[in-house]
């Protein structure tokens, strides 16, 4: 039985981690840290776990977790960047939900997170963990940066086309996301009067997230990549839907036949048959990424539909995938639940 | 490993079954049938399911749940006491998820339902599976009447506190539904642009669970019991909320041990702390049915919370948890999941 | 034209009073303040203000206000009972929409809001401005207190059959509001994540609204009053929906009539057919209450259901309406408009 | 004061329109018909038009038309085809918010919509109401054929650059709508349940708008125009954002400028300050569109985020609009309130 230690517990993936945990055979959390709420009972602040873990929130310095075999950081950006390697240096595996880790070049970090970076020598450590493109790394990783919510949806989107060289022209990743992808926050603009019955894009100019896309992009081609990346705020809880637009002028490519083939091995990327439209409520609450294309009219216009939960395939889902990966487990374990509808 | 069969598998009370059969070690679904669907894949109609199930809808005449050890009825009110015989002849144990053996007065029945009982001699056989007040007759029991949703949570509600003779005067029960409590319907009314962002009450006058609740409590206590009772739509998915009033004179009565003694041993009734407000997404996706209680200025009127998953605790999950204790597996068996947050 | 002053506008009922003026045929707002956003334009902080007004809020202790003929208090509770007096030596009329001067006995005011009370004198001259129970001393008063959104709703609900003295024994009023009656905040509870897809009571043992129930309610009838209110939280955005139980033993009451013929002249209050339902959509951005009654099983207890807008004829729509009846302009002035439905 | 006939009241366009015009100084209904609601009153139907109308639905035979000035047809697609000659013939000007004759091209309109064109002669006389692109001709029409929701939303968004030759390469509408876009239909796929806290794209391979923005973009400019639409779902009620990908190499191009002098006299477009994000709830209720705009990284494609409420501008409102053009009544009458936020 692994185990497992998360620093941050108090936001929604931090509560994501322990939901996914109490179901997983081989792995329970032992230690959850928050600055602001030590002493609380976890259960306390979320009821919904009442009767699934006992643990209290510990002060971030004391040593409990010494004992864990993997730490995840469940933190806003730059907390993790400055604790993990105390972590790293006794031997515990760190998995980082922030974005610390995410970009290999840390340069392109400090300009699209406005600050220095505190441990860039750990950025080559790091290995980008989206298990669908590096799987192999993952598993002798000592520090996974779990992919972005958004990443995740659009990587997989286009890996299968990119990675085959067959799009000509600029991609657009038109994305949306439920209200939860901002994290447990009490920003006035996520209050059910502001966010709900509502919808809106937000950051069209440059969002965070798309340094991240254009490295994995990148990864899967030496071709030259140009993206636009607008992300939209929809009126609910979980989900992330990306549409996906790529210039693919011949007709004769099979692109159901790629998706299926490159995804076959794929515990948690289904692809749907051609025409379909998968809906973000599908994968509520499960560890699946969804996706389906079409051509419409039959046009050099290629289009994919992805969605996933980005509480889940979206962040913590996917760091204990990471996490199932770095110990040898099976990758399912703790994670074989499909999306709880209606 | 038990062979559930599922008779009506369209609604959203079969999706949940096969949900939540998904995760269970002791049993699995082995056909599910639907008239208007014979043919299709399960994992078509509920693309949450794809991975998960490999079955299709078989026709309801098919013979193909012969081999079942328990067969469910998710169908609507008055299948069931039509079908339910077949099987119970051939040894396969029934629970009926609709309300056609839920009332042990047949008059009560026919006059609520507008329709002629047709089973009339199976009603004193079917046992009501409220599990917290007829566990051992649920072991042992053929056929069982699973509760309304409702009911599940009003009664749990007033159990403790009207079983130990203390109500005084006319119980009130203010209930709030959920959409999904009026099932898989393509009713105008239920159309997210007319039950979204609003707010009402419906049958006021008079709801079909007013027997059942009232059958519940006349159960409870032999005092004459007044109960009025009206249900409420809340523009959400999943949830009941129960506020109840009751008349306790005795301001020396210790309310919150009454609670939780009575529910000490019930692993799905969680008792909160005095003052607490349950919300129904604690338990959303969760077996679970969660309580507080207040006293408001402190006078004789005591307010009881009771919140539930109308789907599962108020439908699928207390059918497995009564599948459980009819076949002696134990009782969390596949059941033991909290509820999602957020 | 009348000139309307706001002082504190930056919250919703704040935005709402531009709303609703912006369409009244006898008044215009002329100035607004804010503390925190002066300077900034009042169409930049709500968009959809663009095109209706070109204001900017002011510092709150500018002068601009001296030539209002009106001034609306859109602040928290505690602002208005300190700065009301300077604008009523003016010769400026008030209108508090706060709970400020709600309370004629000033120390169940400040048992309740936990403060002392800044301005107790003027408590009397304060009239309670529910037009239906107090019309012509609103007529002639310099200093309205605007009713809360709850008792608005409720008081309306329970006034006919209160006043004809027909009630016996005790009060029940379970209370469910849209987030926006929690105003303009950045609340963890109230971000959509929170309080979207879910429903809780809150203040079970004891809401600020309730001695202002209880205030209206003994002005209704000399009859000893017993009051249980309890408020809970909907997923919506707007709308109170009220469910009143009382004990009305005589079953030759004419209890439509008595509601029918207590709001014949009222323009704002909407008596239904016996049976109906309102819902909270029926009256969203209108200043209707509307109400129907039922006696469920012909029983002792009568449920009658009472509909708002919280931010209409619970508070901005009110405070127009007490505006217009103290200035002698049609009461329906800039507020004869339906419901918006969808 | 013109004498308003409604052909097909009983669906959410009829709704509105009746709602819009209660305010309209100028205009006001006289009948409504509905063949499957004949005799019931309009205020049964829907609640919030109590006090507002006394009209009953009358069958749609009846000559209770024959004195209006004005009709407007809220049916479903294939009925005005057959029944608007003979209002014209009468002198009777019609407007048609389905789609009959929006299509210039009747062997496109016959092949997207799967019927054969009752009155291809009438598509001649039809003006496509668009009031920013044809006003004068809307002057004098007497069948205008109301722009869909999408088409108007997405036609404002491109016109100015498209209008001004600056666009190169394939145009890329990715559009989203609330669930009052389907219309008043009891489709299990608009079911709360199906549609809320959930977001999915539909009709991804081919939309019945397509054509009809294709043509109005044809309208726009003289070069070949490429254009891929995919339309989404949002769980909200009303509301359409469009966000629309074009190339526009020059960096010279001052768009805001373009897009404000284009739109200077337009009542009913307003164009935000470049970098803001418009959302739906700003234009809630209100005929207004909507529009800003980005250039992403700096880069070659210009993003246009443009939104309306589907209902109003893109329904409703703008047929009242037409209407106030084609009788010379002031152009926002009626019109000319702002967004209801929250």
């Amino acid at each position: 039985m692994l185990n497992v230690g998360i620093v941050g517990g108090t936001g929604y993936t931090g509560a994501e981690l322990i939901r996914l945990l109490s179901r997983h055979p081989d792995a329970c959390p032992k230690a959850i840290t928050s600055r602001s709420e030590a002493g609380l009972r976890v259960a306390e602040l979320f009821p919904s776990l009442r009767g699934y873990t006992d643990l209290e929130f510990i002060a971030p310095d004391s040593g409990d977790l010494d004992g864990c075999d993997v730490v995840f950081f469940a933190t806003p950006n730059g907390v993790a960047m400055n604790q993990a390697r105390q972590y790293l240096e006794r031997g515990i595996r760190v998995i980082d939900l922030s974005a610390d880790f995410r970009l290999a070049d840390r340069s392109v970090w400090e300009r699209w997170y406005g600050m220095e970076h505190a441990a860039p020598d750990l950025l080559n450590d790091a290995v980008y963990g989206l298990p669908e493109m590096a799987r192999e790394r993952i598993q002798t990783a000592h520090l996974v940066a779990n992919p972005g919510c958004y990443p995740t949806a659009i990587q997989l989107g286009f890996l299968p086309l990119v990675e085959a060289g067959l799009v000509s022209g600029p991609l657009i990743a038109d994305a949306k996301s439920g209200v939860s992808g901002a994290g447990r926050t009490a920003n006035i603009g996520f209050n059910l009067c502001e966010a709900g019955d509502s919808f809106k894009a937000y950051s069209a100019s440059g969002h965070r997230h798309l340094p991240e896309i254009r490295q994995g992009l990148e990864r899967m081609t030496s071709d030259p990549v140009e993206l636009t990346f607008v992300p939209h705020l929809v009126p609910m809880i979980r989900g992330i839907h990306a549409t996906l637009y790529l210039r693919i002028p011949d007709r004769n490519v099979d692109i159901q036949k790629l998706f299926q083939s490159r995804y076959a091995d794929e515990p948690f990327v289904d692809v749907m048959e051609p025409g379909q439209h998968p809906d973000t409520r599908s994968v509520r609450g499960a560890n699946t990424c969804r996706i389906s294309w079409h051509r419409p009219q039959d046009g050099d216009t290629v289009v994919v539909l992805s969605v996933e939960d980005n509480l889940v395939k979206g962040a913590a889902g996917q760091a204990i995938q990471n996490m199932n990966i770095m110990f040898g487990i099976a990758e399912i374990a703790g994670l074989d639940a499909p999306g709880m509808v209606p």
